[in-house]
C-alpha cells in the first residue's frame, strides 16, 4: 500500500514536474532542466561525488556520459615517512608560454604560437555561454508556477523525513549500537570552512602573546616606516602590558555589537584594536617572515594531530595585489614547516579589487586575476624554477572567494559587461564577475596540470551567507560545493536544485548567529531533513567560539539545540569528509571504500556510523524525486518528437 | 527627570503594593509579607548572603536584628600542606543521648534527661506552624491582585533590564576591558548542581571501562548470589567485548527518548542498559569497595584541578536503607583519598520511601529519617567513635532532595499529616513532608554542631524542575537555595518573592532540554535579567554534555544562543560562588574580601570581573522595590495603628 500510495501521489507530482521542465524547456533545445543539473560547468570536481552517478544514470539517455573518468588521485598524499617538503623528482620545464587575454591566462606552446594567438587547447566556459546560462536560471528560479513545484516538493521531502524518523528512529540506533569500536566521537569530522587568521580561539591567542613577550620581548618584530620596534616596544607604544591582557581587552570576539555589521567584525581580527598585532600575530608575510603565525597554526594543528578525528581545511589569502605573493606565501609555508596530516589548505581571494583600485596599486581587474593565477600557471608550466610554489600547491585543495556579501554592487552582471582589462573604474565588480573569473581561470589551470599528471583545485566559494539570491545561481553553475548557504532559504527553487545536484553546503550556524542570523533561525536542520548535502564548520573560532575545541562546540550546540540523533550528527560528519579537498585514498580509510558508489553500498557503517537505513532512505528518496522529474521530461520529449 | 518619573511611577505603584502588603497581612496580625521574607525558616544560613542585609535594613522597624550573627567559619577548609584525612584533635564524646520523636532527631544531656524527656533545647520550626506558614504563602500566590502586582513588578524589571543594557551596555564593556589580567575565563565558576554518579562524560566513562578491562580483566569485581565474577565473566555475561564498545552501545546519553521521561532518564545511569556495571562503576559500596567510582571521581577533579578556575560540588547519595551507610560511604572517601581541593561535597537524598517500604526494607518514614540523620548526630556527640563520618563531614556542605518532581502524589500535607512513624502506607510522602523533615533534622543538628564549633549544613533540593507548584513553597520556606526552580515560570508572586529574598537558583538548561522543557523556552535569561540570583550547572555531564569541559559547554550555549555579554557571565559565575558551599576564606579570596557587602562596595571587580556599573544597577533595582514595598508597609501600619 505504501508503493500504491506513492504511485498515486506521483501521478499527481506529474503533471506539475512537467511544468517545471517545461518552463525548463523554454530556454533552449535541449531541456533546460537537465542543463542546471548537468552543466554545472565544473563537472569533473563532481566525479569524486557519489550522488552525481545516479543522477546521471537517471539522465543518461540526454547526456553524454564521458565525463565520468577515473577519480583517482593524481598527486596523492604523501605517505608515512615521506618529506612533506621534499624537492626531489619535480617536473621539467615545459616551455610554454602565457599571456592574460579577456581576464583569462591562455597558454600557448611556445613563443610562435603565441605571436599567432594559438591557444593550447584547454576549454574553458566561454562568457556568452555563461551569461545565458545564468539567465535562464535566474528566470526559472522567478517562475511561479516552478516555484510552486519546488516548494511542494521541498515539504514533501521535509514532511517524509518527519515520518521517517518516527518510524525509524530506533532502528537506526539499534543499527548505530551494534556498530563495533565506531561512535560519533570516532568518526573523522572535516571542519570544511575556517580561516586560517581565526583557527584558533581567543584564549589561545591570548595566551600565545603573552608568551612571546615573556620569552622575546627584546626581538624586533616590526619595522614601521624606517623604525624597527621590539615587541616591548610595540607593547609600549599601545600603552599596555601583555601580562594584563585578557580576552576583554583583546577584543576580538563577536558580540551582540556584530550582528549586521560584518565592517565591526572585519576590525576584530586587530586584536586590541590594533593593527600592529594583527600584522605581528597573524600574518604570514611581515618582519619575522610570518613566524608567530605559524607557530599558532602548528600548535592548532597539534592539537587536531592528537585529537586524530578531526581536521580541518583553513584558508590563507592571497589577495592578487602582487605577483609575488605566492612565492611568499609559498616560502613561508615551507620554510616553518606549517604542513599538518590533519590539514589541507584552502586559498580565499578576497573580493577587494576596489580597495587596491583607490591607492592604486593596480589599474584594472585583469591586474588582479594575472597576479593570482599567473604564478600558478607558471609553476605548473616550470616547476623547476617555482620548486617552492610548486611543492606548497600539493597541499592547497581549492579556492574561496571571500568578502561581505551584504554589500550591494551598482553594476549588473552581462556578457556586455566590461572585460577585465577594461574594468578600471574605481567600483567594486559583482558577486558573479569575481566568481566567473575565478572558476574560469581554475577551469583552465585544472586542465594543463590535468595533463602533467598534477593535483588540481576545486572552487568552493562562500555564498549565501548575505545578499543577492543571484550569488547562489552563479555558484550552482561553478562552484564544487559552497560556504554558507543561508539564502537557499529564500528560493525554493534554488534549495531544489541544490538537493537535486547534491551540492554540497559548508554551514557556520555559530558564525552566523553573530553575524546574520538568529541561531534558532538557522536552516541547517531543515536542510539536513530535506536531504541537502550539508557540513558544520566553524567559520572563525577566534571570533565565534568559547571551548578549547571549536568544531565539537558547534557540533554539541547542534546537536542540543535541535536534538539531533547520533545519526545525523554522523551522517554531517560523513558529508564532511565528503566535501572536503581530503585525497581519494584518505576518504576511502574514512568513510570507506566504496565511498563513490552511491545509497548503501556506498557507506562503511563500521567506519562512518551512519545507519544504512538512514542511506538507504536518501537514496530512494533522492531517486524518487529524480525519476519524477524523467517521468516528465519522457512525456515531454514525447510530446516534442511528436510535433 | 528619570527620578522625577521614578517618583511618579512610585506612587501609581503604590496603591497596588499597599494590597500586596494587605493580602500578606489577612493572615495574620504581624505584616506576613515580611513573615515571606524574614521567617524563612532557616535564615541562619542566609548571613552568608549579601543582599539579606540590605534586605533587613529595609525591613529593620519591623524586625529583631539579632540574627546577624558572625558568618566566619567555623571549621574553615584545611591549609595548604595539612592532611585532610587527619584524624587528629578530634573532639571529645559529650555523652548525650539521642532518641528520634515525631520524626525529628532529640539530643537529650544524659540518661536521666532522656528518661524525663527534658530535651536539650535545639531550636526546629514546629510542625504546625510550618503548615500554617505554608498554607499562608499559598493563599497569596493564588490571590489574584497579587498576582497582578508581582506580574506587573516583574515584567518591569525585565523591561529596566532591557533599558539598563541598551543605556550601559558598552560602559560595562569598558569597565571590563580595563580590569587587567581577569576575564571570563579566570573566574572562578562552580558547578553548584553536579550528581558525582554522572559527573564524567560518557566518552570518559567509555574509556575508563575500556582501560580497566585492559589491565584488570581476572579482577573479581562483583559477588552475585554467591558467585564472584571477573570483570572478564561480567562483559562475558553480557556477551560484549568492551573494546567494541561505543558510546552508542554504552548507552548512557539522553537524547529524545527521555523528554517527559524521567523513568528512561534514570535507566540511563546503568551503562549498556545493566546494572551491573552501574554497580561495578558507579557505586561506592560494592565488592571492590567502590575503587573504580573513585578513581572516575578523582580524574574529573584532577581535570577541574587543572583547569584551576573551576570548581563542583557532585552529589553523592545517601539513601536511609539501613543506618551503616554513612559509615561506609566516609569509609570510601577517607580510603580512596577522595578529597580534591575543587571538589565540595553534598549529600541527597532521594525520595523512594515506596520502594523500601514495598521491599519491606523499613518499617515507616521514621527510620528513613533515622538512618540518614541519626549517624551525623551520633557523629556530631561522640566524634572519637565516629572518626571516619566526622572526617568526612568536614567537605560536606549540604543536603539534597532528588527524584521525579513530576509523579503525583495523593496526600495532601498538613499538620494533620501522619507523623512520619505512623506513615507506614506503600504510598510515598508528598515533596512538602520530606522537605519539612529533613529541614527540621538538619536544623536541629546545624544547632548542635555550631554549639560544637563545628561546620553546618546548607539546603538545597531539587525543586521546580516539575510537577506541583507547592514545591518552590515548600522550599521557599525552608531552602537555602534551589537547583532548577523553572516553575516559577508558571506563579508571578513566587518569582517576585524569590528575587526579593534572593533565593539563589542553580539552573541546568541543557538537563532541562533534555527532560522538561526546550531551550529556547528555558526561563534562565528572564531571571537573570529580571535580577533572579542564577547561576549555571551541569546536572548530569554523562547524560546530557558532549565536550570534556561540561561546564564551559553549559556556559558557551548560554552566552552563543542568549547572546549573553561577558558581564552577564561573569555575574552568574559570581553568583555560582555565593550560591556554593565554599567557605568563607574562599569566597573571600575568588570573589573579592568584602563579598557579604551589598552592592558595588561588596564586588571586586579584578576578582569577579563583574561590571561594578552592573552591581550597582542590581543593588538600586532590589532597594527600589523593597522601598515600594516599605512605602505600603508604612502607610498599612499606620492605618492599622489609627484604628
Amino acid at each position: 500500500t505504501s508503493n500504491e500510495s506513492r504511485e498515486r501521489l506521483g501521478q499527481l507530482e506529474l503533471s506539475t514536474s512537467r511544468h517545471f521542465i517545461q518552463m525548463s524547456a523554454v530556454y533552449s533545445t535541449h531541456f533546460q532542466f537537465l542543463f542546471c543539473i548537468l552543466t554545472l560547468h565544473q563537472r569533473e570536481a563532481l566525479h569524486d561525488f557519489a550522488h552525481f552517478k545516479t543522477i546521471l544514470l537517471y539522465l543518461s539517455p540526454w547526456v553524454h556520459l564521458t565525463l565520468l573518468s577515473s577519480s583517482a588521485d593524481i598527486w596523492p598524499y604523501p605517505h608515512e615517512g615521506e618529506d612533506p617538503y621534499s624537492m626531489e623528482g619535480i617536473p621539467e620545464d615545459l616551455n610554454y608560454e602565457l599571456q592574460i587575454k579577456d581576464g583569462i591566462i591562455h597558454v600557448y606552446e611556445n613563443a610562435e604560437a603565441l605571436k599567432q594567438e594559438q591557444a593550447y587547447r584547454l576549454p574553458y566556459p566561454d562568457l556568452e555561454t555563461f551569461a545565458i546560462d545564468l539567465s535562464h536560471v535566474l528566470a526559472m528560479i522567478a517562475d511561479g508556477p516552478t516555484k510552486s513545484y519546488c516548494h511542494r516538493r521541498l515539504n514533501f521531502l521535509g514532511s517524509k523525513f518527519y515520518l521517517h524518523e518516527m518510524l525509524n528512529e530506533m532502528a537506526e540506533l539499534k543499527e548505530l549500537k551494534c556498530v563495533p569500536h565506531r561512535d560519533f566521537y570516532n568518526v573523522r569530522k572535516v571542519d570544511t570552512h575556517i580561516h586560517a587568521a581565526a583557527c584558533m580561539n581567543q584564549k589561545h591567542l591570548l595566551r600565545f602573546i603573552q608568551t612571546t613577550y615573556q620569552t622575546e620581548a627584546d626581538r624586533v618584530v616590526l619595522e614601521k616606516g624606517n623604525k624597527k620596534l621590539t615587541l616591548k616596544e610595540v607593547f609600549d607604544n599601545l600603552h599596555m602590558d601583555p601580562y594584563d591582557l585578557t580576552v576583554d581587552s583583546l577584543d576580538v570576539h563577536a558580540g551582540r555589537q556584530t550582528f549586521h555589521r560584518f565592517d565591526k567584525f572585519n576590525s576584530k581580527y586587530n586584536p586590541v584594536g590594533a593593527s600592529e598585532l594583527r600584522e605581528i600575530y597573524l600574518k604570514t608575510d611581515n618582519y619575522i617572515k610570518g613566524e608567530y603565525f605559524a607557530c599558532l597554526i602548528k600548535e592548532v594543528a597539534a592539537e587536531l594531530e592528537e585529537s586524530k578525528y578531526q581536521l580541518a581545511e583553513p584558508r590563507l589569502s592571497i589577495y592578487g595585489r602582487s605577483a609575488s605573493e605566492w612565492e611568499s606565501l609559498a616560502t613561508w609555508f615551507i620554510q616553518h614547516k606549517v604542513h599538518s596530516p590533519n590539514m589541507r589548505w584552502m586559498i580565499q581571494v578576497p573580493r577587494i579589487y576596489d580597495i587596491f583600485k583607490s591607492k592604486k596599486l593596480i589599474p584594472s581587474f585583469a591586474k588582479i586575476l594575472e597576479n593570482v593565477f599567473r604564478p600558478l600557471f607558471e609553476a605548473t608550466i616550470n616547476p623547476q624554477k617555482h620548486k617552492a610554489v610548486h611543492v606548497f600547491l600539493k597541499y592547497v585543495t581549492g579556492f574561496d572567494s571571500v568578502d561581505d556579501e551584504s554589500k550591494h554592487s551598482d553594476h549588473m552582471f552581462s556578457y556586455k559587461s566590461p572585460k577585465p582589462e577594461e574594468w578600471t573604474t574605481d567600483d567594486n565588480p559583482p558577486y558573479t564577475y569575481y566568481l566567473f573569473y575565478m572558476y574560469a581561470n581554475i577551469m583552465v589551470l585544472n586542465n594543463l596540470r590535468k595533463q602533467r599528471g598534477l593535483n588540481t583545485f576545486l572552487f568552493r566559494p562562500h555564498c549565501g551567507e548575505a545578499g543577492s539570491i543571484t550569488h547562489l545561481v552563479s555558484a550552482f553553475l561553478t562552484a564544487d560545493n559552497i560556504s554558507h548557504g543561508l539564502n537557499l532559504k529564500k528560493s525554493p527553487v534554488l534549495q531544489y536544485l541544490y538537493y537535486l545536484a547534491q551540492v554540497p553546503i559548508a554551514m557556520s550556524p555559530l558564525s552566523n548567529n553573530s553575524l546574520f542570523l538568529e541561531y534558532s533561525k538557522n536552516p541547517l536542520r531543515e536542510f539536513l531533513h530535506k536531504g541537502l548535502c550539508v557540513s558544520l564548520s566553524t567559520d572563525d573560532p577566534m571570533q565565534f567560539h568559547y571551548t578549547k575545541e571549536a568544531l565539537m562546540e558547534e557540533y554539541a550546540i547542534a546537536a542540543q539545540l535541535w536534538k539531533l540523533s547520533t545519526c545525523d550528527l554522523c551522517e554531517i560528519a560523513r558529508n564532511s569528509v565528503l566535501q572536503s579537498g581530503l585525497s581519494h585514498e584518505e576518504k576511502k580509510h574514512f568513510i570507506g571504500a566504496n565511498y563513490l558508489q552511491d545509497g548503501p553500498k556506498g557507506n562503511d557503517i563500521r567506519r562512518t556510523n551512519v545507519a544504512q537505513i538512514r542511506m538507504a532512505y536518501r537514496y530512494e528518496t533522492l531517486c524518487n524525486e529524480l525519476s519524477f522529474l524523467m517521468d516528465a521530461v519522457k512525456t515531454e520529449f514525447g510530446q516534442s518528437s511528436a510535433q
